[in-house]
């Protein structure tokens, strides 16, 4: 290839640094990859600033020190994540969804990418700041949300299991009352997680707060600390849940008419 | 914004196609957001499939017909899926992730945004032909490469449980045999699949076959079409599956030695 021009660099350096949401590539490894001065590539970086910004695409940002370089988060805007969420109530919506028990079915929702990495991206820029070195979820709904979660914030996803698995090696097993009062335990792997890490907790569903207790439960048995904790729908009631600094994407009522009716809204700091 | 140059357009267009994979998107949409002309946005087209072709960073790819416009597919040469799947063996080779019985750790590999979806996109890459309308999978640890596959053929993953679940609605429940030779449970909500779709199965671990066949069976339960089968590992024996066309990234084997020793291996298609 000939001299490799602005645009070329600008359009491969953009889909590297998407690619691996949060890493941090140096300006140097730029520059050889394309032949390039420093002084070119900052011209670049700052190009690439302007056009994120401009078509509302994340934030390429420059983080100066020993460790330094560029790096691209897929932050979405309040405004944008308030669309975003707002579709997706409306698609919940309504009587269709509603199962016999008042549960609501939207397992197609959470798994499928599209709308999962929105839901991700939207999460992620709520909790960079908190700096989690790993995504929390337990099996098996959330794990998708988790996982685009995890990429956002590029760290590695930690999975809960309901039992121990001869594959997982020794485990550390706790037991936590859920929603519905009985006893459950949760097992995660003793080789999954290092002491004093921060964990982020993910997973798609909070009505009382039992699973979500016993993943916080689980951390302080690894002496990790819970940075956050985020959930794509919460019910309505109970108002009182069992944790707390809890965000939601969306909240959940079902009305006890004779033909039930979803009620998805907002949560209230996306209304 | 004034008039926007061809390196924002290029910037933009590479950001929106990729982070949205095997998407059509139309050259008016594109005319639309930049405020364009038609033959201006085809050379931008062209440029950037000449820059990814550059760079190995995927296919962009025009799309003509009705239905037409531009697409970006995450396609992994086989050079670069021999380097990424060899660089994966060679750390997960040796004694330090053997378990008792046999068993391998690799958890953490399968759960690191990283490398998940470059073992997407690789799985993916070989299966773009068969046109699958959604990506299959048997909780748990498959999940997060079987839907970083679905993200890179822009279809939902589907998630069969061990157990039909009351959130998930009326279910297929089938009974299979295990690796193990007990009988097992596979359950699928009836809302999950549509009669007449074509499945591609993705799964962390291939054994004997007796999930791999279980989801088979399942399939035909729902009158869908298997138009492929992927696994991140498939044990060196036993050497016949139950199933056959399967696909591997790699193949494990565990010496009998005082000390085990795992010996993991790039599949014959990527050696």
């Amino acid at each position: 290839m000939d001299r490799i021009r602005r645009n070329e660099r600008m359009t491969a350096m953009m889909k590297l640094l998407s690619g691996t949401p949060n890493r941090i590539f140096t300006l140097n490894s730029f520059c050889e990859l394309f032949g390039t001065a420093k002084s070119t590539m900052s011209e670049d970086v700052d190009l690439l600033q302007q056009v994120s910004k401009a078509f509302d695409l994340g934030e390429v940002e420059t983080v100066t020190g020993a460790a330094g370089g560029v790096r691209y988060r897929p932050t979405v805007s309040r405004e944008k994540a308030r669309v975003t969420i707002g579709d997706l109530c409306e698609k919940l919506s309504g009587t269709e969804r509603v199962l016999p028990g008042g549960f609501l079915y939207y397992s197609d929702i959470l798994s499928t990418p599209e709308i999962v990495n929105r839901m991700g991206e939207i999460i992620a820029t709520e909790y960079y700041d908190t700096q989690p070195d790993f995504v929390l979820t337990m099996e098996t709904k959330g794990i998708p949300v988790a996982f685009a979660t995890a990429n956002a914030l590029g760290v590695p996803l930690v999975i809960a299991r309901h039992s121990s698995r001869v594959y997982e090696g020794s485990a550390v097993n706790i037991n936590y009352v859920s929603g519905s009062g009985s006893i459950e335990t949760m097992s995660l792997s003793r080789r999954a997680v290092k002491e004093n890490q921060q964990a982020l907790i993910v997973d798609d569903f909070l009505k009382g707060g039992g699973t979500a207790g016993g993943m916080v439960e689980l951390m302080r048995e690894f002496n990790v600390k819970v940075v956050g904790m985020a959930f794509v729908m919460a019910t309505a009631t109970p108002e009182k849940k069992r944790i707390s600094g809890e965000k939601a994407l969306m909240t959940l009522e079902v009305t006890n008419d004779e033909t039930p009716v979803a009620v998805v809204r907002p949560a209230e700091w996306l209304r």
